[in-house]
């Protein structure tokens, strides 16, 4: 069970324990502390009474003597607070607190159980996709304490730097306290390494434990540990959690430590899930340059994130689900606020240090964050927060610098993370320690990896940059963009509008060479590369005006209220026929795809045309371009075969005209679940399948990607999808259509090429699912082309947990 | 090969047959006729020459001579006529008619081979789904001469009536012709039994055969003969085709002499596919009362048909396709015209007899015809006809009765047919011999199906007339109906408006009562029978304003073109920001189905309230009320879990507090390829499976029934699919995602029922499929009950043919 869900419960105190003590001497106000924070835990967690009041009661009391620390407060109030509390418990609950140790104990371990199932578990284990069968532990252990004075404390340390992941430990220390205090980020901790002041021989001891656990867990540890009079007493270690950052440059240095191999470190310490975080932006040092922050707090999280201001979970939730980039401010968070931090681009509390909540779950989450920026006074309820003079109101926009803790007004322009800006060959980048530690592992994975990884890439420039990330071919080159541009439009409006094949054909003529031209910036690109053209495929009205938009003119000038030369007129009349005539009820299930190519003869054939010549002028010039032409949205094999009968041919033409050597694939995608379940019968006219898992799904599911929007949410939250389907291949469904056309297509024709271009091939859980199909490549966008790369290394090694550690 | 491909060539003439032959003599005449038809039907069938080249010449010759008749020529006529034939032959082919016999006999050979392969051939066995790989055959045979004089003739017999089925003789003679002028229809034939009078002998004879045929094929035949110089020569005989009404009247009468048993009447001799023409509408008596028809001719095939008249079969199929009726109006119909024959309502011709083109192909397809109108006269080239004074033109509408033979102008009203009249309990038609056919066929299937026969209806009144035409129970109730009408749609859209839940309750407290009413009623009519409801299933969008209109409309009020209040102009904005919201890119993939029941919280439990409700009130009285609730569009098992969680309880308590033993089943559509993937999982929670082929088939092939009208034309035509999916079950995709669900289903929940609700239910070929997979009921529109009822008696009975003779 990862750390963020284990509950701590103090139980053995009652009113026995503290029997006669007066409220004056450090050890009564000791005694009375500790069974203070007993009955509020207790009362909170076990007796469910909202932990807001006993907050309330304790500020009341702290506000009335004027101190801000519990440790102000003297045994008198704590007394009192005692009674307060346990008057709480009794009116929210019918039941006094319970004197009875065992009962307690029982109490105590039946609601560790019973949080296994509250809504924050579910919500951390469904983000997680850990299983809802394995149950939790409950660890009964006698205490020490940590707030028996001076020369009493507690801390968290971690062996290294689980931010930047720099070798020398990192945490807090906070004197007199008990370990929730450090965690609830209330009082302001001190960093680790002054206990070399504070407590020098429990630092010396401490130090040496922690070379002593690396050694042991030949991994960085996290120890929560408490000094009780002078003596240090460790109360758990685990692995620690740590950066997306931090786990390459730890992963790198224990290489070179001799801790552990580069198989290792390949398989079990980098997370592909998290890699992508790596490429996170940060704010462009001009744009800061001499700028002073709004605030400044603690880096809690690196990356640079720009949102408007939320001043809730819920409010997070709701706005992220409506399409809003958001930055959730609070001043501290609580595990009830874990759904609203996940929906958010960035966090920003004005309290709690770097592990608490909010830092430690924005760290594991790879949300940018910054923690304890105490120059801000939140007001939640009125949803602004104040920094001096200056109020910042829900929905402004702020941005904040999670690496280096500072929060500015608007919207800051960003700019590439260093490991980006080292694969596209920045010289200083490269040297970055990060840079080495991702080079070598993902050197030793190219050899390990049995699916190569393309982009899908449209342009030249995107196939350069997808070049540079690591693609090895283009898996999808959409060619809609071809038919875009005024000068295109205009054109590709003559056909539509064409009312003869030779007026199409005109319009045809004037496409081709601008296509061809595209053609050859693509192919020169990705030299060496495949690169798999997907001929048109959106629906004819997309190249047409808003449908809406032109009956609302065409009736407003009719009607006289706007004004329009007549033949103007006549013209928009003549779109709006056209648009409707073309209107669909569901275009995503309309006349797209290859039924385009085959109700408009000499369309696909212009394509490829353009395609074939391209790749012969190159190949002219001793390059090796290698096109893969891919026809969309097929359902039946007829629908490929007398396509392919017709182009094929216009290929051949060309490549035999032009007396060069060039091979020319020709294949499908598999979108839709007709064309997965005839997959046999469709391979035998196709050099390659590609399985479009974004269309596959809408159509598996019955699920309009642009229309879920309105119930998925609730979807994924009540658990009525195993998790998003269009972020993870549904295995149960999509998943086993692609089984049966990988199957069928294989058996068929056993040199058929598989590969996968939807949004899944960028996603470490579907690149694992397409390994274990054996698939030939996943292509997916530039930008995930390392996650993609490292998450189909990691599956022939069998790493555990792809998505989060 | 069914009888309407085959081509009779005649071959072995040529010049020395005419040699010296002087155009003069009876024998002369005959021969040069001979030598011309030879010329004529080599030229057009085997050479490719257009045929009409050759009829205008023979037009010319008749125009020239005065004539009508091509008896009426004299041999000079015909000897140049046939000099004209052969340079036609030699102008547009660049080779001379060949005089070599035995090329003359292979090259006709070959091109009936060739007939196999040209779109007509390709046309019918599409329309009649006979495979492409069976191919033709060739019958060479000595020539006998019906064209030898006024001694000699050809004709065309059937043993009984192949329009009514009446068991007494029936054709058409015609003297001193060959067997193409009487199927061709160019000249009048005279009714068969005039060959008393004409060929005393012959008939004599041919009665005797006929006799003999139809003891021995135990069927009615159809023989063409011809008579040379008064002897009677058979030249071919098979089953003879017949209308859907003769099968059954037939097929009872042979039961009934003893020639056949009541289970090869079921099993062979009716067609379910056909059957539903029975129930087609003829013009209503009243209507046509007195009135005296626009034109009278032949009633070549039975039943009404209005629709608006067209020229040409192109235009009859392009009309068809954009959704309009049409009547098809020609002079004749040839081969060619056959798609657009098969694309009309009716057809009209005003020449040809019974066994004209025209007639044979509207029998055999079911389409009401009436022939040989010969008062009308044809323009097809200006798209009009005229009789008399009135002008008929391209659009307009007409009714014919193709059971009367007549032709009216306009729309007349149609009334049932005898045989749905018989089943509504209509005592006069319940004594018709087609009645009393149906009647001992029916119960006879009725013994041997396997297979239960629902219907689909929403009403009572629907669920009567279902239960009158033989169904057993309901498979598809839908309720959307139950959310319109005036009174309705106001609380409808106070729900869609409703801000609070409290709201929300209030308009479905409001539909409550009206929708239990609406229950009441349907199972009452059901009482016995089993009902499935199909909760809300549309997008809330729906029960708006359509958004088009919308945003003219308030665009123009606001731009001051248009006058309204500016309260209402408030109301109109809220609406449309709405209708704005509820907007979906791809409604049938959206907010719909099983997700609305999520979304709304208490939609389906007031559905399941009404529905549970109102057959305890029935129970209470006595009857039989069987509700099963279906949950549509499931994707996911955990939908239908946590809806079942939601509503069994309602169904529970109902039941509970009324002291009445119910059960209630629930149950799910299986309509997305996702929920046939996963059956298994999802019948752990589910009582029953109804297919929902219609959306399966959407999603499946990602076509869009509403928007496929633009290729899906196309797409039959290129064969590009195997039919059209939406009429027969496609096998190889949609049917294997049933078969899936089936195995997994059954093997899940052994218990679980089976249906199928789609328009499929009612097609036999999609009928028998069911029947193989297992199902224990399919469920249909009411007219087609029926059909579905024999077709589930044929798939047991093993029936080779049940789409069409």
């Amino acid at each position: 069970m990862p750390g963020m869900m284990d509950t701590v419960l103090n139980v053995g105190l009652n009113d026995d324990s503290v029997e006669g003590l007066a409220a004056q001497t450090a050890s009564e106000r000791f005694a009375w502390d500790s069974y203070r924070r007993l009955v509020q835990m207790f009362g909170k967690t076990v007796m469910g009474v909202d932990g807001d009041l006993f907050e309330e009661a304790l500020d009341k009391t702290k506000e009335h003597k004027n101190v801000h620390n519990d440790v102000d407060l003297d045994a008198a109030d704590l007394k009192r607070l005692v009674s307060t509390f346990r008057s709480i418990i009794k009116k929210k609950t019918g039941r006094p607190f319970p004197q009875d140790p065992t009962e307690q104990l029982h109490l105590a371990i039946e609601a560790v159980f019973r949080s296994w199932d509250n809504k924050r578990a579910q919500d951390y284990r469904r983000h997680n996709k850990i299983s809802d069968s394995l149950g939790t532990a409950v660890n009964v252990q006698a205490m020490v304490f940590g707030n028996k004075g001076a020369d009493s404390g507690t801390g968290v340390a971690f062996t290294r730097d689980p931010s930047s992941g720099e070798n020398k430990p990192y945490g807090d220390y906070l004197e007199n306290a008990q370990g929730e205090d450090v965690v609830a980020g209330i009082r302001n901790t001190v960093p680790l390494h002054e206990m070399g002041r504070l407590q020098p021989q429990a630092w010396t001891e401490l130090q040496q434990h922690m070379d002593k656990l690396e050694k042991r867990f030949k991994d960085m540890c996290d120890i929560e540990f408490t000094v009780e009079q002078g003596k240090l007493w460790l109360l758990q270690t685990r692995i620690g959690k740590r950066t997306a950052i931090a786990e390459w440059v730890i992963a790198k240095d224990m290489v070179d430590e001799g801790l552990i191999t580069v198989k290792t470190a390949g398989q079990d310490r980098v997370t592909a899930g998290k890699l992508d975080e790596l490429f996170k932006p940060s704010v462009k040092a001009e744009e800061i340059k001499g700028k002073e922050p709004l605030a400044r707090g603690l880096n809690a999280s690196p990356g640079a994130a720009v949102g408007r201001v939320v001043f809730s979970a819920d409010d997070a939730s709701a706005w992220a689900d409506r399409g809003e980039k958001v930055i959730l401010a609070r001043r501290e968070t609580n595990p009830d606020d874990y759904h609203g931090m996940i929906a958010s681009q960035g966090i920003l509390t004005s309290a709690g240090g770097t592990n608490s909540h909010a830092a430690v779950v924005a760290r594991g989450e790879g949300i940018p964050a910054v923690c304890g920026a105490d120059a801000i006074r939140m007001d939640t309820k009125n949803k602004h927060f104040t920094v001096g003079e200056t109020v910042v109101a829900e929905g402004d926009w702020i941005t904040i610098d999670g690496t280096q803790g500072t929060v500015y007004k608007g919207q800051l322009a960003t700019e590439p993370s260093p490991i980006d800006a080292a694969m596209m060959g920045n010289k200083k980048a490269r040297k970055a320690k990060l840079w080495q530690a991702y080079e070598e592992i993902d050197a030793f994975m190219e050899r390990k990896r049995k699916m190569r990884v393309r982009a899908n890439a449209d342009t030249p420039e995107q196939a350069r940059n997808a070049r540079a990330r690591g693609a090895e071919g283009i898996g999808l080159c959409r060619t809609e963009h071809m038919f875009m541009g005024e000068e295109r439009v205009a054109e590709v409006r003559k056909m539509i509008f064409a009312s003869t094949a030779e007026a199409e054909r005109e319009a045809y003529k004037a496409l081709l060479p601008l296509q061809r031209r595209d053609f050859v910036g693509i192919f020169k690109a990705m030299d060496g590369f495949p690169v798999t053209v997907r001929l048109l495929d959106p629906p004819l009205h997309e190249f047409l005006p808003n449908h809406v938009d032109l009956e609302v003119e065409v009736a407003l000038v009719e009607a006289g209220a706007k004004k329009m030369g007549k033949k103007k007129l006549a013209e928009r009349k003549q779109v709006l026929a056209k648009v409707r005539d073309l209107h669909e009820a569901n275009p995503m299930l309309g006349l797209r795809g290859v039924r385009l190519g085959i109700i408009k003869p000499g369309l696909y054939a212009m394509q490829v045309q353009a395609i074939v010549e391209a790749a012969v002028q190159l190949k002219k010039k001793g390059l090796d371009p290698r096109p893969e032409i891919m026809i969309p949205l097929v359902a039946t094999a007829e629908e490929l075969r007398q396509m392919r009968e017709e182009l094929e041919p216009v290929a051949r033409r060309i490549i035999k005209r032009s007396g060069v050597k060039l091979s020319v694939e020709f294949g499908t995608m598999i979108e839709l679940p007709r064309a997965a379940l005839c997959a046999g019968e469709i391979a035998e006219h196709a050099d390659f399948f590609s399985f479009g898992t974004n269309d596959l799904s809408q159509t598996a599911f019955g699920f309009s990607r642009d229309d879920i929007g309105k119930f998925l949410a609730l979807y994924e939250e009540r658990k009525l999808v195993p998790s998003n389907p269009f972020a993870t291949i549904d295995e149960a469904g999509v998943g086993r259509l692609m089984q049966i056309a990988v199957q069928e297509g294989r058996a068929a024709e056993p040199k058929i090429h598989l590969g996968i271009c939807g949004e899944h091939g960028g996603d470490p859980d579907s690149v694992l699912f397409c390994h274990g199909l054996g698939l030939d490549y996943v292509s997916c966008s530039p930008f995930r082309v390392p996650t993609a790369r490292l998450a189909a290394g990691q599956a022939v090694l069998g790493t555990a947990q792809t998505s989060s550690k």
